[in-house]
């Protein structure tokens, strides 16, 4: 029986500096599909396939399901399991995820992701993006928590303390959840950038701790709006990336206000819209 | 009638360096959806919406049409043209593209990207990634071309010197393609990394320069499977990335004998796949 994957694996490869050839191995972020199958009494349907990281696998199918608005909570879940059909082969094992559903029936689906825009009002462009995430009930999420600016400054320090693999390999995204002080409650990792957040997620839907509203999001790279769209979702007030965002991504954060902090790294950071959640540092006393 | 949308939004923001707050006008990377709609004689098609910087667009969809395997080359196109029915909103004027094939019918078409595993016949792992290139009559690629390390070595400072709305919003992932003597060929930018290696493909198409047997590829960030598998299908033997390869990546370079570079900064390399196209430095004369 083939071993499960792990997040890393291990490579042979040339080391190439000042002219040097050094033959050594070294650790790469593993990348494979996984398949995730919804199930209902005694309905099935493939829902979607993406490539990802092993780890967390469960933790990414609730989080997708979640963020696309298929699952309310973690009460909709019956039991989350790799499949077991004896036609699998043992290397495609831990690529399939089930998912039954406590429901008798499946919910009407369409294809996942890329048909939130198709279906608009105003054709294709940014505002059906908007749009799309009215038409699910999200409302502007309210005002607070604040927190001083040190807190933001230091997430992007705890988070590098944190991550395993990323250091390892530095093929992963991560993203990382903090409290109001500061403190990491939970880091996922992930070749796909949004698998990452969708494996925070997840967590935090089979945890039962949605939605976030005392809560910070970091990732580790750029915030696009696919990114934006899910953290909205999860009722983050305050998200900070350590690169740069997009145009939509902003025009989100401010639709829909929440906080959104880029380029979090050297001790400084740009703020895109939500300053009142953050509090500048006081004068110092004279 | 709204401007045509560029590759950057100004936005206003805070910089908050050193505990003071600076109001000011920045650019972000635009991140706006494009649809893609396929048509032959009477019969038309939605094929997929993607969220991508707008500009080049026709090479975009031109890419992702070459690289899904819809089309074998530019012949198969009659025209491309942005959508002009008189229903659109402004907002959507530029984000639908319309492709009029040459021939009488459609394609056959599954929903493209996620379907590449769920065919497969081995269920879902890494190895139905490299049998689903197999099934396209996709082999290894020969051997050669050979150049030397320094050349390698110079690609990223020709990229950075490059690279437009790059160091202007620090947003996008860029993907250049170089002669074997390092000359930058072309250079495509976009929010999302698989957009830009589409775009750089679809100018080829477009210019029927494929495939590239004497050419390079560096891409700004991270290399995964569906990278290599789109460089892989326009014949590239030598590809390159700023930052990590994951494992499938590797895998994949492997089984179709692709030379693949990772960590191409600070005058160094790793090495990961096809040593034979790469010539180390002469030892210095005595």
């Amino acid at each position: 029986m083939l071993p499960r994957p792990g997040s890393k694996t291990r490579s042979q490869l040339w080391r190439v500096a000042d002219g040097n050839w050094l033959q050594r191995a070294d650790l790469l972020a593993t990348e494979e599909p996984m398949e995730i199958r919804l199930l209902a009494a005694n309905e099935r349907k493939t829902l979607s396939v993406t490539m990802r990281t092993p780890g967390h696998d469960f933790e990414l199918a609730a989080g997708l399901l979640y963020t696309e608005g298929i699952i309310p909570d973690r009460h909709a879940i019956a039991r989350i399991s790799y499949c077991r059909d004896s036609d699998l082969t043992e290397e495609s094992r831990y690529n399939i995820v089930h998912v039954e559903l406590a429901s008798d029936r499946l919910p009407e689906l369409q294809s996942l992701e890329r048909s939130t825009f198709t279906s608009s009002a105003c054709g294709v462009c940014g505002k059906a993006g908007l749009e799309a995430l009215e038409r699910r009930d999200l409302t502007p999420l309210p005002s607070g928590p604040e927190i001083a600016q040190e807190i933001i400054l230091g997430l992007g320090a705890e988070l590098r303390a944190r991550q395993g693999v990323f250091e390892a390999t530095g093929g992963l995204h991560a993203a990382a959840l903090f409290d109001t002080h500061g403190a990491l409650l939970a880091l996922r990792e992930d070749v796909g950038r949004h698998n990452a957040v969708d494996k925070l997620i997840g967590w935090a839907v089979l945890e039962g701790q949605l939605p976030w509203k005392e809560r910070i999001v970091l990732v580790s790279g750029r915030a696009g709006y696919e990114i934006i769209q899910k953290l909205i979702v999860a009722g983050t007030p305050i998200v900070c990336a350590i690169s740069a965002p997009s145009s939509l991504a902003v025009d989100l954060a401010r639709a829909f206000n929440v906080t959104l902090v880029g380029f979090l790294r050297d001790g400084r950071f740009n703020l895109y819209h939500g300053r009142e959640r953050i509090r500048a540092a006081e004068p110092l006393a004279p």
